[in-house]
């Protein structure tokens, strides 16, 4: 092989079971594409060859740049890699946290003080600097349980300033941007004598969307009973298509409704909980390109029932985990949890959970240079604490995040 | 205060919320004792005070002693400090793993080669080193995971030269070691033309009792339909009684049976599972000094119902969670999911749940110097990454542990 001056290069050895999400012939696992005994080599951050260990190129000496401004060379001992998980659905940008509410509610009480409402006060009142700060402690903790690619979304600014602010910092740390000023209407437009429901829509597809968009990837809406109806949804993700956002949604959480079917029509990347679908919803995602997003962390904060994520895979339709990490409904950031619950209650097995976490994800984001590891993927990977990527499920809530490489460069 | 010739110390101060496990006027959060802005000095490895941030000791200063050979002096920054977890149930010497088994299980496939069977194949077949490596390995990640102290099980060697072994490694790694010799029939007594469950038990309650005792605390069995009747197991607990060892009893896993009233008979230190109680076996735990510990990783990991803690609580009874971690049934190590689980699915508050884990997990093992932090306790705590306990649930999965002391000195 040559290597035209790369001016760095990883070279990982010794790597007993490595989940490529590229099934070959030759390669096990079904749809995982499992290599045993294995290398992976990266240079300047992309993947740029896979296979057995023993033929594991001399990274020291072989090509055409002896001298390399950086060479790491990891031996895995023959411990498992997979590709670093990709969290497609996090609300990362926000103030305060709702322990207290949280508490209470696990022991059936009331609690006046909490909901939306006080994190969007709480946000509203954080400095830029405030929510970069708590936003890097999220980002640090993410890679930390081998997250290497996560959107974030806004929704608790609901102000043209605030949401604003909220897109701009997150996309100082991500490119998965969504603008969700659709989050929820806020208490200044729905309280009795205030504007109400429509006139907030029309500040969101108005002033907020031109302040955010340039700032965002996505556009997302809460098409749900107590958050928007779909006609008001359809404004804002059409006005944000129109202004050159791809499509996400919030639906079908609570009860059945027009989220899917309204994301399908869309084309949207994904809709997201999918916890209450009628028949029709199934056979409508399995016709199309809109990934299934399913947050087991969401059910398990809220002793909600779980969705099926048996059904939509026997349909045949793409289906994605992710954390959706926020303080109100499911303050987990851990992948590796939301796969242990999948697994436990969701009736998926440790592959298709592991597939719906890293490839399923980079799906749900329409992104093909992440979520694998094959030549031309970054190389964003994760070094487990164990021999097999079963353990994810096999080993609930043990840290099994041993190393996690982002861009061919370590970052936990 | 004095400080007499204190050759180590360690001051632990801006605790935002300190769990005491100690209540007492003008503590908070009931059981848990909680002082807020709180500060901690140990010496030699033992709590000598505990108060107010703002009235924290110069400990380089103070007292007789001016010169101590170590004194560490870690700001917690307002998070949270709590008692190490006392893990009081584990399974941890023993060979091999069953991943393709879970696996299999998760995906409703059969698979032949599994069972207890294969571990104790395993475990005979691991030399002495190989299980050292192994314990090392999991030792190192109970520390990671905020556990200071943990009991280990025998069982997986079923032979007098095996348990033995079995022991005596534990014994390397903790003060808590039991013996469960009769933790099932090992196969070579089942099998047809063998000699019977009568007279495994007649090795267990002789030769193997004998051979094991001098490195045990404990003497345990499965009480339980598939291992062993109220007759066999009251006579293995009897004779390790009897051999100067405390009693403890597996029972009331898989339906309701004998286990919880031959513990309450025998004063037993813990009855562990419990998820199968008829209203007198609670009434009998409730007028005991027999902690019930409940395994929410058993039912996690088997897709069975958790165990019901409120009406435990309710009657009385002092509950304690602990991991079970074992390669069958419940392989994590992790007591923060552990209590996660609890307070989604078995009833208890995050207060409660901690309690359980730390000074419940202490009853179960009738220690009162560890499991809470007051002066004259062991200097075991944790430092979280939260500024409350109540993160531990808030955040499933996440991993929380900052920093874990042990007897004063930091182990992870
Ligand atoms: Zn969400
Ligand atoms: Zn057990």
């Amino acid at each position: 092989m040559a290597h035209p001056a790369a001016s760095s290069r990883l070279l990982v050895t010794g790597i007993g079971e490595l989940v490529t999400n590229d099934p070959q012939p030759g390669r096990e696992g079904g749809a995982l594409g499992i290599v045993r005994d294995a290398a992976l080599l990266a240079e300047d951050g992309v993947i740029t060859w896979i296979g057995p260990s023993a033929e594991a190129p001399d990274v020291e000496l072989a090509g055409d740049a002896p001298h390399p401004h950086h060479v790491e060379v990891l031996d895995a001992g023959g411990r498992a890699v997979i590709p670093g998980f990709v969290d497609s659905h996090t609300h990362l940008v926000f103030g305060g946290d709702r322990a207290d509410e949280f508490a209470a509610r696990m022991a059936g009480r009331a609690y006046e003080a909490g909901g939306i409402r006080s994190t969007v006060a709480a946000t509203r009142a954080a400095s830029d600097d405030e929510l970069r700060a708590r936003l890097a402690g999220f980002v640090a903790e993410l890679h930390r349980q081998g997250t290497t690619t996560f959107e974030v979304k806004s929704g608790y600014g609901l102000s043209v300033r605030d949401e604003e602010r909220l897109v701009r910092l997150a996309r100082e740390v991500t490119d998965e941007v969504t603008f969700l000023g659709a989050h929820v209407v806020p208490f200044e437009f729905r309280e009795p004598d205030g504007p109400g429901a429509d006139a907030y829509v029309d500040v969101v597809v108005g002033e907020m969307l031109a302040a955010c968009a340039p700032h965002a990837r996505w556009v997302d809406a809460f098409c749900e009973r107590g958050a928007f109806f779909a006609a008001q949804s359809r404004r804002v993700l059409e006005a944000g298509a129109a202004a050159g956002l791809g499509v996400r949604v919030h639906g079908n959480q609570l009860g059945e409704g027009d989220g899917v079917r309204l994301a399908v029509e869309l084309d949207a990347a994904s809709v997201d909980h999918c916890t209450y679908l009628a028949d029709e919803d199934v056979a409508a995602l399995a016709g199309s390109r809109t990934v299934a997003t399913l947050l087991p962390g969401v059910e398990f904060s809220t002793r909600q029932p779980y969705p099926d994520a048996r059904r939509l895979i026997d349909a045949g339709v793409t289906v994605a985990l992710a954390s959706d990490c926020n303080p109100g409904s499911s303050f987990t950031s851990s992948l590796p949890f939301c796969i242990a619950v999948a697994v436990r209650d969701m009736g998926m097995t440790p592959a298709e959970a592991l597939w719906a976490s890293t490839a399923g994800g980079a799906a749900a984001l329409r992104r093909t240079d992440v979520g694998t590891l094959r030549p031309g993927s970054r190389a964003d990977l994760v070094l487990l604490d164990a021999p097999s990527h079963v353990h994810l499920a096999y080993r609930p809530g043990v840290p099994l995040i041993a190393e996690t490489w982002k861009d061919g460069a370590r970052v936990a």
